[in-house]
């Protein structure tokens, strides 16, 4: 434990990874991705049913109908800071059901398993102060973009596109304040043809999106320590429901990934192809984000992600958790709270449901 | 945004988790875990061939005999934290290849995919100055222990066990100071028969064990911030090989198994059967551990999940990573470092590998 000792940083040197070393490695984890989709693929008919049951039991009288609330009140850190203050009075007040479908893998276990659908189902009439949508849908569809860059080299981009979904707020409780409709007003205005970048909603979302971004700056500085959970862009969480992503149709999607299984199938081959030797591919930052500018919540991927493969996946887990909490917490008083803060603070890396503690 | 708004987790009261709720979701709970477990024993011979492909790139020339080092040294806080600054010059220096197998599932597919194999191999005479040995495997068995408490209520555990490994240290490089020798001492004497906590072997461990303890006490008392880090008991990661976990043998486990592979059979047609409406079924904490005073190493389980499952998996992603960090640290200052860290201790929950800037 003497201090001489070298870290196993200070022991690697840091020079460009090896160049036959990259491509190999290039193609096995094109190997192993394929292989996990797969095994994401046939897992989707062996837990639907399961999923099923789940949601019968969540919604049965024993369980009171908290059952969302409490595993959201549990969710981890990487949600969990999402979710705004008063985010969580609407969730808490008017959430009823939340459903996550890979909807694109059909019974027999074929189809895109990434692409994701969230379901969430809200009280009614006066039981919602907030909007009038008894139900809201978000489907966020796995693509795939492959095109040549103006050097003449290949440009490869994969992940989650959605469509804006509108939220009819009640009288001055848009809590995304507005942005959620702007980014619906484009998207609608869009669908008329044209270039979207030349209609009047473009430049409407653009400029609220500029003021969204000041007054979260403003509030930032005026706050050093920041204390409360705020999500990182100081977007409420129901922004998310405005997410775009590349603008990369199904026609489009459907062609790349046509393209990129035979150039697979020549590599796996050992035949070469187009691309394959060059110094280094073109990442996705050469591509042009068309959208890049009027994204309303940038973290939609990630979010989407995290919410079907933790939250919705472990809730049974972090409901049960729910209930511990408030064991733990009627036992504390508010110094040990805060230095159980101190202490979780110190915990960093740690990829266990967090207790959460704060108000 | 208002700070009267009330956090979801001041929305949920805490009784006690309704009791019918609760058994059904026990019930659904096991059903999950099976399809789970199912779906990793069947991965097991779909990735075999593709970590075997792994290991060749691993050991070819281009990739220069650092592949694990590099891996190590961006590993996830989780294992990071228990490997010391001596650990890691060991480990820098000596450690030539590691390969972790599902060793007890077959090519068809079964098994149990949860048991697990660590070979270590390592650097021979003069290029390794700490141990005599060349490979160092440690086998970890998953078992099942059911038992009725003197209640009579049912108790079940599962987990990992292992043996001691023995490393044949050069004079004076002993790093976990005769933990791991004390430990293997006793595991021998053992399978000569007798009381285990007769034995003076026993003695000799749990001796050895509370002085380690009181060491790292001291240590952390006379660094409040604990800025370096450092194992959780501030012992050796080579301790790690002295990890045992519970007393349950092969055919006890067996007998376990098959009782609660019965008995979910019959909760799964619906039928009645003992325990299962007990108030709460007694956990883990009812069951004697007799080993759990002379354990050197009591995160074993934890620590050895965590390298199948993150290090060894994804071991080409932080391989890839670690040149990243070497570009990123050397467009940094020694004050941006520090600013970092302020910034990772900030986000904390992340469960994305970390970058690594300390020393």
């Amino acid at each position: 434990m003497s201090g001489e000792d070298k870290s196993l940083l200070e022991r690697v040197e840091f020079p460009t990874i090896p160049k036959d070393a990259a491509k190999k490695i290039a193609h096995l984890q094109e190997e192993f991705l394929r292989v996990e989709v797969e095994q994401l693929r046939k897992s989707v008919p062996l837990l639907t049913p399961l999923f099923k049951k789940r949601n019968e039991i969540i919604n049965s009288p024993e369980v009171q109908g908290d059952f969302w609330i409490r595993v959201f009140s549990t969710a981890p850190a990487e949600i969990d800071e999402y979710i705004l203050p008063t985010d969580a009075a609407i969730l808490g007040a008017a959430l009823k059901n939340l459903t996550v479908e890979r909807f694109e893998v059909d019974d027999k276990g074929n189809g895109e398993p990434r692409s994701l659908r969230f379901t969430f189902d809200f009280q009614t009439g006066e039981e919602n102060p907030f909007f009038e949508n008894t139900q809201i849908v978000k489907e966020f569809y796995w693509r795939k973009d492959v095109t040549k860059t103006t050097s003449g080299k290949r440009s490869v981009w994969e992940g989650l596109v959605s469509q804006p979904v509108r939220i009819n707020w009640k009288k001055d409780m848009d809590v995304t304040k507005g942005l959620l409709d702007a980014a619906c007003d484009l998207y609608e205005a869009e669908q008329k043809g044209g270039d979207r970048k030349k209609l009047p909603q473009w430049e409407a979302l653009v400029k609220k999106i500029a003021e969204a971004e000041d007054e979260a700056d403003a509030e930032d500085d005026d706050d050093d320590e920041d204390e409360n959970p705020v999500s990182p862009a100081g977007v409420s969480f129901f922004a998310f429901f405005g997410y775009r992503g590349r603008d990369v149709s199904a026609e489009k999607s459907r062609e790349s990934v046509k393209e990129e299984d035979e150039r697979w199938a020549k590599i796996s081959n050992g035949e070469k192809v187009d691309g394959d030797d060059d110094d280094d591919e073109d990442e996705d930052d050469e591509l042009v984000d068309d959208l890049e500018d009027a994204e309303i919540f940038p973290d939609g991927e990630e979010l989407a992600i995290a919410i079907a493969e933790d939250l919705w996946t472990d809730a049974m887990r972090y409901y049960v958790q729910s209930f511990d909490i408030g064991d733990d917490l009627s036992e504390l008083d508010v110094e040990e709270l805060d230095a159980m803060d101190e202490d979780e603070d110190e915990e960093e890396g740690d990829s266990q449901p967090r207790k959460k503690a704060r108000t």
